[in-house]
């Protein structure tokens, strides 16, 4: 049966109109849409019609400052997903909730009530915020330094945690006769008193159906990996070559033993950004379309955003100045995405121009541009050597992009026995194959 | 045409298995569904079989002491409002979110979804949060004060109304040839820098469709009345007789002029908890049971908890000893609802049984047991004689009780011209007559 044999994960990132970044412009596309509840719908009906385990929604607590050039990545989150799961039965839905500016009760209920609405396919993509125009709609003058925010993020997740785990699965009784709704004997409060948060719980709702909703990261920075490493059940990463997504995949899940974990507890997920035709001409013919509509002064903004560098300075068609950029180390944003993007400058020697090119289709995740043969191929040759458990799949277009994919990439991959014909579960947790985390008893 | 003449607007307020402290007990009641989606979807649609104009879901923070002895209240509102929202199509969604402890940018930021997804179905019911046990899941030791706590309300509010404010109407040019998404002209930073807020903005969502989600209020103190008379659009309010009702009523519309605001921009809808017979002795049969279900240990927790004092020190079937009370001024909580009981307790000379008893209903909202024809005389002679412009329902069950008012008293409302056969507008603010914001312009 090759079915039993490993099967392969499929997350959808869902973005705007797609991961390129001028797919908003194609003619097909609905900038309109991404404010509308039914383009969202149609959406992830699609990817539940081809088995994909999850839905992804990154997020943001600001409006980029390229909002000029650019359609907006999506609505809140808690509301869309929570819509999302009335319109869907199985696929799993994951949230970015940031642990700079955030309640831990809040963001605790909010998981859970989504775990109980959507019937145990709720999971949450821990972040911390990247910038320090974020930090302004929060009252802060500047984000708290990459360490700290790390610190602030493993104390939220404990209470967080812990909140979850303020009522035991068997907490609610509903004895009628007898008038007790819920044993308080199996109710407890946290009392946590750390350094950056005081909450005394116990939560307001039961515990989630899944116990804890679905743990997933995304930082790349060191400290980013260690706290994956100690935390993360699903674990998104931007890999640009075999040989990267290796040695990521075997660093990660070496880290695990030290914190008392196995290699199947965590499932990693590289991203990949496909530009799909019937023939490799028609794929590279699509991939030109989108590369013609990229503005110059929108990529500008956002390489001199990720290099914190004005980069307006220097010729557009010499190489990247590299020696000139911050070192890595200075910048307290997307650190991991810093690094990227200068090794792959220096690594096929670009200039700002072609780093723009080769990053506008998936901000520097791995793009690839083929026949359904040829992507099924590149996805298999990953995952049987030990780049990846699955995929965060980027379609450069949407919905075009996913559509294509489903309807052409999908059946070849279960054709290999390679990913699901049908789920098997119905948590996000059983698409996953991740265990639902025990309740922790009072007393 | 009596279609034309002034309607009423009803509000289903839905909470747990009913309003009654004890309905959880009935053999017909169902105290699992209210963490069950599917509880919610079948109320919301009998609601909206009813034509009524809105849905309204309370909330706190923390869990209730008393829990053992009461089903929860309910989900978290924003995920449960917006699954609801993909489930109906023309009921209004109103919201709780305190301005206590929450941030602006999130609030602000959840509603605009909300309304977007909704199609301008989206409302606020601004609160302050009323109890310590609410301040310790928030870090904090205490409650401010309660002027404190309305100064911040009215920051909360302006920050909030700025930031859905920070887009103009017509800023998403979508210009696919262009390349233009968003006209930069049309957005604002909103640079709020108050006592106790600090919020650059702009919002990272388009104006909401209603300009503003609906502005509800329910304060009942002094410094809840002028926030209601300053800002709110929908006060829902708390009125035993109709002589208060209409004292409430031309006491509030009287402060609108002040804030240069006419009679009409706020509408007042008193809470209504009706117990339904198709005979007076049916109806007084359902109050019975309901009563006889009622458990006097948590009765006495939830007068504790209202006047700050250890109830069970008294006898029970002695008067309530009112001079040994916490002076309303001193209560830091729900100061207004300390009040109505006390003058309860007084007007009617009732024994602390007795006041738990007469509050278990409605937790002093008024309560009316009778047939559908009593029940439409009862709304009508507040309805017609300056007490209310609509009713705040609060069925004693559910969804039992919402199922009879849809049933038998509405078509009775109708048939009387004094509520709508149909819904004639699409979003809340036309439901309930309500003017759209006007957006600010920059520049």
């Amino acid at each position: 049966m090759k079915e039993a044999s490993r099967q392969m994960h499929l997350n959808l990132f869902a973005m705007g109109n797609g991961h390129h970044e001028a797919a908003w412009r194609l003619d097909e596309s609905s900038p309109q849409g991404v404010t509308d509840f039914a383009y969202y719908r149609e959406l992830l009906r699609t990817a539940e019609r081809g088995k994909l385990d999850s839905l992804f929604l990154a997020d943001t607590y600001n409006l980029p400052p390229t909002i000029a050039y650019k359609v907006l990545q999506g609505m809140e989150p808690f509301t869309l997903l929570a819509a999302l799961a009335m319109c869907t039965e199985r696929i799993g839905l994951i949230g970015t909730a940031s642990t700079t500016y955030n309640e831990p009760f809040h963001v605790a209920r909010q998981f859970a009530s989504l775990d109980h609405i959507s019937g145990g396919r709720a999971s949450w993509n821990i972040v911390t915020s990247t910038n320090d125009v974020t930090a302004a709609n929060f009252a802060d003058e500047r984000l708290p330094a990459h360490g700290e925010r790390y610190e602030r993020a493993d104390e939220f997740l404990e209470v967080v945690k812990g909140l979850w785990d303020s009522w035991a699965d068997d907490t609610v009784v509903a004895d009628k006769r007898g008038g007790v709704y819920a044993d308080p004997e199996k109710i407890r409060e946290l009392n946590h008193k750390g350094s950056y948060y005081a909450v005394r719980g116990p939560l307001n709702l039961p515990r989630p159906p899944q116990g804890y909703p679905v743990l997933v990261q995304a930082g790349a920075s060191e400290a980013g990996k260690e706290f994956a490493a100690r935390s993360a059940e699903v674990v998104f990463t931007a890999q640009n070559t075999l040989a990267d997504g290796q040695h990521f995949y075997a660093d990660l899940k070496a880290r695990l033993a030290r914190y008392g974990r196995t290699f199947h507890e965590v499932k990693i997920l590289p991203g990949f950004s496909a530009i799909i035709g019937d023939t490799a001409a028609e794929a590279k013919d699509k991939e030109d379309a989108l590369q013609e509509l990229i503005q110059t002064e929108y990529g500008l903004k956002r390489l001199s955003n990720m290099f914190n560098t004005d980069m307006s300075q220097y010729p557009l068609d010499e190489q990247l100045p590299i020696a000139e950029l911050p070192l890595q180390e200075t910048i307290n944003g997307h650190r991991g995405r810093h690094q990227l993007y200068v090794e792959m400058a220096r690594r096929e020697g670009l200039t700002i121009r072609q780093l723009m090119f080769r990053t506008a289709a998936s901000r520097g995740h791995y793009s690839f541009t083929g026949t359904p043969v040829q992507i099924a191929d590149e996805l298999e040759r990953w995952f049987v050597n030990g780049a990846a458990d699955g995929f965060n799949l980027m379609p450069s277009s949407l919905p075009a992009g996913l559509e294509d994919f489903v309807d052409k990439v999908v059946p070849e991959l279960q054709n290999r026995g390679l990913f699901r014909k049908e789920y098997s579960g119905c948590t996000l947790r059983e698409h996953y194959g991740l265990k639902r985390p025990e309740g922790k008893q009072c007393r």
